[in-house]
């Protein structure tokens, strides 16, 4: 273990740049896990962090994904404590806010990736819209037109896309 | 249903019980940060994730103290951006919902500990006996006082305390 | 006055069933202003209270009309103060959690009606289905599809419909 | 721009300047609801709006007591439905963001009474400070001391000083 002294009295060349880039996967339904776990797969292959809603289906899958390639997993659970949370998070926050925890989802994320989903989904589009996040729908899914989503027809679109978004998104707020 | 485990390239033994300790480390104030440091450093040389409100003071603190000791930080953020993160963090949350992000901080500790901190820092103490979760006040601090309270004189106690409570929060709800 | 202690001893003659029916307008846009003004205006007419975001535009126009007709308003605020509420809102709420106040919205809505808007009342349409509110949108607006969702061409037709709906949501749950 | 009287049938002498002081009741606890249900009928006598968490015990007993004196009640609720409000709120707003809803109670008060309590309460306490409400204590009640809480041992005291207290809150900031 390097001497802590060195380091905290040293923040120059530790610091917020080496945040890596996170990418929300939102969505559901038990049929889009396949599509979803690949999502989850080639992010963690290029080196994003995969954030989700933490609970199943194409959060599970996605997560898992991740986890197959070594990826790191963050889950953002709506309720008070970690029941439900899939297997595959590595970090797990429990906001205790209920659907609210949308809004966190999709803006812990660099861009957002959507695959499938229903009304919950739809509303962490929205809501990454609201905050300015680029979002990716994986067709066939939510027919959102407007700026700043795209849409794409396979996974390895949604992650090349979804991944040039972020570090656009990035530079442009200099975070 | 097929065999979930044909759905995927899952790892059979990744699974969330290797989630690591999570102790949320919350206060304010910068004459706090030499010990919030200090309880930041041993919680990662006990393998104990760090999670904080993301930002500055205590918060940067404790993620600087867990960071030179090689640990694993969590910053959950209350602004809409990664604005006003601190340098320490490896995995970002922007919650977007102001102040209620402190139920998210404390929440996502398994136990908290609270070293100085104002008003924010007694609503999180507040959030976290409604949840359920063990606080340990590093003295001196909050003068609270009631069930699920502990309050200790030095980082050590802080650490030893919080990660005894937190295995025993954990076991009984055998999250 | 009358003595409090019948009262209080006797709940009897005043319970929550004479809570009037809420229903949440939701849009934004300049040019939904008279669209919006005139289904606050309709709402008060028929004796429900006009619940919105507090803020501009199509909120203001709803609680503009609603208060026209001698009606009430309570407006939903994102920030932390009463700071951008319009001047037509007789309750004032002020959540602190930023777009996620969006959630709140519609949930205190026994139905909701959408008038215009961008991404925020998007996420409003959403987060009412994902509550199991009815959903009435006057066209031109958001073109969702979906169980629950309902577009009329007319002030009058969203007032009456949601009026409707919010009947039969609420018989449901007997609330 | 057109003339915003063209648009509108608005009662020109209507603005926000009217909306009516409103002050939040917090605490809990069955012993108290004596105490409670006197503090709201003191608030309603004096013209103020009750606002409170919308639930039972001291909740209720506020509403109640406000309700006797032909007040008007405001309560902010936890869950996503109406379930569990008390019987004598007037407005009913279902934030579904579990306890971050304390935030938008005390938020929404230009004045806090505290009547007795556990930790809801005293998050509730902490969160007036951090946005600057001022906060009255009714004896016997949390014991917390700091800028901004003054501790009273009767209704009619505390009533009488959240009043002063919001009156001055508000000509502060204007709004």
């Amino acid at each position: 273990m390097p001497p802590r002294a060195f380091l905290s009295a040293t923040p120059l060349f530790y610091h917020r740049r080496v945040v890596r880039t996170q990418v929300a996967v939102i969505g559901s339904g038990g049929d889009n896990e396949e599509r979803a776990e690949k999502v989850g797969r080639l992010l963690a292959e290029r080196g994003a962090t995969v954030v989700t809603g933490g609970r199943d289906e194409v959060m599970a899958a996605a997560a898992r994904g991740a986890k197959s390639a070594g990826g790191t997993t963050i889950g953002i659970l709506p309720g008070e404590t970690r029941e439900g949370a899939n297997e595959w998070i590595d970090h797990v926050v429990v906001t205790g806010v209920g659907h609210a925890r949308n809004l966190a989802v999709v803006a812990s994320g660099d861009a957002v990736i959507a695959v499938g989903g229903a009304w919950g989904t739809l509303s962490e589009i929205a809501f990454a819209r609201v905050l300015g996040r680029p979002v990716v729908v994986l067709d066939p899914g939510w027919a959102v037109d407007g700026e700043g989503v795209e849409r794409v027809s396979s996974p390895e679109e949604a992650v090349e896309l979804a991944l040039r978004l972020a570090r656009t998104a990035v530079d442009e707020k200099s975070h």
